[in-house]
């Protein structure tokens, strides 16, 4: 009758189960071996009614997946993906009873019989101790899955059925870091080392070099810096906005990042700059947190600090040098006029941006460039061509400002020929620029970006221009 | 420009949008009037793409709610039970698309088309800050709602939806609630006088009388409190145990509620007793706590006082008046003889438990008959009569002991003549206790146990009679 | 080589030394046996020069002292009393040599040899976790045998040796409880059990009856409690306020404590009032703590709540009956007239606080002797004779108002018949009332509490009167 | 009435009183005159007797003193060294009073008239928020202070007023830092960068080099550190010490520094390593924290990780080189044969210990010549010459191995010629070692050591030589 530790048991129970699948040898084929066998497991967690002993088994099952080498996981998740798909004599028997009788049971037995096993095996798996953290880490190794069968042109049903899988996760990721569960803190130099450092390795859009800088960053009195968290990966940002607290709109980016600055103090500060927003998580894309991030970031900033007015980003304009270099070559440009083009041209020439004579007759082309790209350029599905643009927009944020060379690093000149912009989040008018981009597509913009787009460009898709 | 509070501009947008709708009277057209002002309000925030105010819509549906009458809340879960069903169109659509190609793409768009709309809605809902708590609440209505329309027999198909909302409750409850997201916390002296208040109310085993009785219970050095806790509810326990550490099992339940005790050293202790467990959140009845709690205990005191070898419940047996009156009255009883009968008419009498020599004639025919309620009284499924039985089987206990007038209080002699009972959590044989109850039906009982079955017993169900 | 404790090898040493100690009877020989055993260790931890087992050693001496009997302690402290003095031969080496050469070293020596080695003795037992509040306790019952001394008229020598000690205690502890070392702490719903126990264990003024009477104090939104802690005694308040914000100063305590109430919002609230304060530890008495208290908490309260103008106490008199029964006896009253005196017959009739006619007829006798009690009556140092009075104009605070039938509870109608009486805390008044009242006693009061003063009283020490 | 702050309104009735002494230029008269108006409050501090604004008059004198320039701090320092001596006609009174009648209360009095008056201005200035540490930075600048009078050769009066204000802060630090006040805390890879940050600068004994070296040595599962803190100076570690776990006693520090290492698990761990030990306040020189940390730390590593049976240091050797050069220049060396002179030549050749031939004729007469620096050198007091043999044997370790080479890095080069030393925690034996090493001067060491030691040495203060 002694109190032994409760996985100690649950291994020997399992493991005199699974005997039979002890001792394949190394490679590819002990990989689909130990795959096999944590399938079997995952059999046995999925069909057990008591969850008596889940935790034990779902813990061992997360256990022995992350021992695994990296083709033994893919070949798990290949097995995953097609033997816990719903199964189809039972939804046929569901449709044939919904049909005889069209109840709400009827339905929800439907539903249930449609619904992929796998989703139960997710919910389960969630069971363990720090089993969320290893179900995230578990379907970003099923993006490379997917990646891998897109790449080698696998069956179509393998993908089909890779992306199904991913799908439950993103459904049941969706349930659980849902915005009431999340948590705002702030980041500063009082942080634990080992967030800090996370938050070092995660910053994806101005890379923080080392502790000084990332201390730049956090420590001083007019930045702020806030992440999101998850009750369930106390250790992992999901999420995180850095700011800059400032007397005025920021037009670039290099002040902001500059080593050495006089702090402002907060109370003279009028304006909150969100200069950088990273996802920390690609096992939980698709999950919306930017959007929550920023409003409760604005609401708590503009509580401590009441002299706040204006909150504003600074952002990239990640796909504004590929559009502008395809304006260039194109027959019949959208946004540029003849003399833009021909303007233009300088940009071609090493460090122009230098050159304060070459780059005023650049800005004057590249100005009314931009305000077609962010106002009249859509994609197939009416919305503007630009990630950010689109992210913020649809968040019910304003495009405030172009700002010429407003980042003039290699990586600001590549990707957007130093363009930087700023959206602005008036919180009286989000919810109306919301909806009418998303119903729409319109775009948002101040009258100083509006009055920048020419007049004499061709009429096409004119109609999506509004003024806000 | 200005950075006021986020909701109260929300407030604003969406009471420009309801102008028409203020204005109701009291009484019950206000009610209707005001939940249908609630439920347009759902269909807004479910329809709504961007989430862009979700947060701030979700909370003010909640906190409406909340507001509501009674009357008014019943009448706005009508509404919802039956306005946010699953589109019968779009489910047909679905069925045949898959009928015509049974792809999982097909199969995973028949799915999503028959989830009951009202499950995106309480997802939805949890979008604001503490609405998990809100929900929980809000299904302790449905619950009173539910059980109005069985008592006034309301239209099927109204109890049908009714029913199917609560589903849908429970089935994303169970996903956020799942084991993985609960934390264990002891409670003791040094816990929040807010949080102890709630233990005192939520006692449901041996109710906790005052300030002093929970003193006696959490605070000697001989006594332990456990409860789980979610994140997103950090004020209200769950589920919580009460332990007892003593020198041996305990036969009975006066002598640890003891007022004058001296408490032992925890060193000494042999023995952790489950004396008392109680489920806190009547809304989130059906989603599991009990057995994932007693097992994380038993592993933690495993773990903190080596000196503990046995971990028993001492535990009311609920069903046991109502069974053995019947028996009695029974023309053939199952599990008494006709001596057994005769003895037990001492029962009627008033205080016989408190005559030594009449206690002695009931012990010897009642503790037969209590192994017989145990070990072959079944119900349709096949399970035992007694729920705590069911409960603790169901976990992998093993039925250790009949305590014969454990516990002589007025409920205990009303609900179970006095009979208390020890069940074993044996963590190297809980695994397989849990399996064959499951599977078969088989109660693990000691010897002990099985041994005071009466040979000459009828035949009925013995097959369903195992010793562990 | 072993790493057994470090404690347990302490004892062994200790133990082998002080072998031939073992072995008392009981009863007073033994006490003082056990008493002569300490004071052994005593010396040997004051004379150890390394401080190598001094924690060990102390922890050891500080358990032993709890395990003695109450009358063997009182042996410690009287031994600790007369053999722990300064050593007289050294002071008076140190003398001769101040006298030869007063140089600063010189000095340094003597003031070093005339400390009590009883200072150190204190300083090295608080090496011990713990030890601060052991040697709180400890000076406790140094209380009890001074006034034991006292009352069997002892040796006086003992009686100046055993106030010496406390004087060392009281030194050391002015020290250690500096302001600088204190936390403030906000009591409310939420704190721990345990700490809310000796809250109501500690109130001193208005007496909290049970944890019911606890949560009407602290749980609603317009109450607040206040305590200060000090980091070596964790889960002991040191002092603690009570605090109502209402909507106007209080003249009476029942509608404060009232069960009943609809609760103020914060925001609505125009005065706090400090309507009790209790110190909460008798072994630290002469350390000033409640100054520190009401001026943080003011602090506090005004920069939290800003609608908050008035800071006021609301406090009992509990030297006025007697002052008042002397007068009304006396020969010459220095603070009533003979028609005032004649008026207050009416206070030996039971229930005359009940009858408003009989009441109105005190009243006007009463309040201006009140005003005469507070700015005439004086103790031989030139202040006011009320204890409460002394405490609050001493920390600057000015006397409002005079609250005729404030507190008609029992023991309000005993010790001050009836009377409550409001101090102001006016900040940017505190530190001129407080200077004007330490230099020259002056009593800072409103115009509307010297205005009740009578003119026709003899002329007596109104050379003290002021109005503020 | 008005509840404007508390510091406000002191300063204007402080500034009204010192407006005379607003409008000093710059440069030294300044420096004086503005130290002059410090000194000033501070009188006012001292002598007022409420303490009523202390706490504020206490934080003002605090903040202007840390806005004074360098200059003006050091003048003020001098003032308050001279101007807040004990009152010399007090002391001669006191002295009268207590020969003419020498009680108990004279002496006392006599010891307070000899208290200089500046230990009750320090009290009164940490009666402000965060008092403490400005006190503690406060006496850093004395040192200073005191280094310079020395260096200019100044009046020794001043020079004596100087160390005698010093002598006053340590007499305060030694009480308010005492051991009972002291908690002790990990420090991890989870602890807050503020506090690593200080970590990494207050090291003094191995550098670390930045944010990488110090994950290295706190973040690996082998590793650990602890610091003590003190409440009041919350983010300010006080000493801290680094420990390597390890499978045996480490002889050289490179191993335990190595960037490239597989980190042991802890229960395989027999041996915990001190390989660095650093003071980090200067301002509290004279307070003795080493010994009570080792010693704590000792027992709490035993309590957590049972498989340690070893605690030992790694230590540096920082008086050898210069004892070996002295001994080898000497005409008749204590601890040098004339062969061990002659062999030790070699240690003059540029990288001697990189060439395994020399370095083996080197170490056959270096660890002799080591055994007599340890066993036989004394300081003028009978002590070890090396300060850290002095700190480890004064608390009750044993010198248990001499390590040739155990750190050849620059320093360790240069100022040991590469020794390092083991000194070992046996707590069984700690008591009785440090007590024959204060009092007789014994150093303990393991046979392995005096082994090694030289029989045909001169027979001076052989004496001293013990083997433990």
């Amino acid at each position: 009758m002694a109190a032994i530790s409760f996985f100690g048991d649950l291994l020997q129970t399992i493991s005199e189960r699974g005997r039979d699948l002890i001792g394949f040898g190394r490679g590819d084929l002990a990989a689909r071996a130990n795959a096999q066998e944590l399938i079997k497991l995952c059999e046995d967690l999925i069909s057990r009614r008591g969850e008596a002993s889940g935790v034990a088994l779902a813990r061992l099952i997360l256990d022995r997946y992350a021992s695994l080498a990296r083709p033994e996981r893919a070949n798990f998740l290949r097995m995953a993906a097609t033997e816990f798909a719903a199964d189809h004599d039972a939804v046929d028997e569901a449709i044939a009873a919904y049909r005889a009788a069209p109840s709400r049971a009827a339905l929800g037995a439907l539903h249930d019989a449609a619904e992929p096993r796998s989703q139960e095996l997710i919910r389960r798996l969630n069971l363990a101790r720090d089993g969320t953290l290893a179900l995230v880490r578990m379907r970003e190794d099923l993006f490379s899955l997917r990646r891998a069968l897109r790449d080698e042109e696998a069956d179509p049903d393998l993908i089909d059925a890779a992306d199904s899988l991913d799908s439950d996760f993103e459904h049941l990721f969706a349930s659980w870091f849902n915005r009431g569960f999340l948590v705002l803190r702030p980041i500063d130099w009082t942080t634990p080392a080992h967030i800090l450092e996370k938050i070092i390795r995660y910053e994806a859009v101005h890379a923080i070099a080392d502790w000084d800088d990332l201390r730049r960053r956090i420590a001083p009195r007019d930045r702020r810096c806030f992440a999101f968290f998850h009750p369930a990966l106390v250790d992992e940002p999901l999420i995180f906005v850095e700011v800059a607290l400032t007397a005025g709109i920021a037009p670039a980016i290099a002040p902001i990042l500059a080593h050495e600055r006089e702090p402002l103090a907060p109370r003279e500060a009028t304006t909150a700059i969100f200069y950088s927003i990273s996802n920390c998580q690609k096992g939980l894309a698709g999950v919306t947190f930017g959007n929550f991030l920023i409003k409760q970031v604005v609401e708590d900033l503009a509580r401590e600090i009441p002299s706040l007015k204006t909150f504003v980003t600074l952002s990239p304009v990640p796909g504004f040098a590929t559009w502008l270099d395809r304006e260039r070559r194109a027959d019949a440009p959208q946004g540029l006029t003849r003399e833009d083009v021909e303007a233009l041209r300088l940009i071609d020439e090493p460090d122009w941006h230098a050159d304060k004579a070459k780059a005023e007759i650049v800005r004057k082309a590249m100005i009314p460039a931009a305000a077609a790209y962010f106002l009249r350029a859509k994609n197939e599905r009416g919305k503007p061509l630009d990630p950010v643009a689109r992210f913020h927009l649809g968040n019910g944020a304003r495009l405030e400002r172009l700002n010429f060379l407003g980042d003039v690093s290699r990586k600001g000149l590549a990707q957007s020929r130093g363009l930087m912009v700023n959206y602005l989040y008036d919180l009286s008018a989000i919810e109306k620029n919301h909806e009418t981009f998303a119903n729409l597509g319109t775009v948002a913009a101040s009258s100083a970006v509006t009055r920048e787009l020419r007049n004499n460009l061709p009429p096409a898709r004119a109609v999506a221009l509004a003024d806000a």
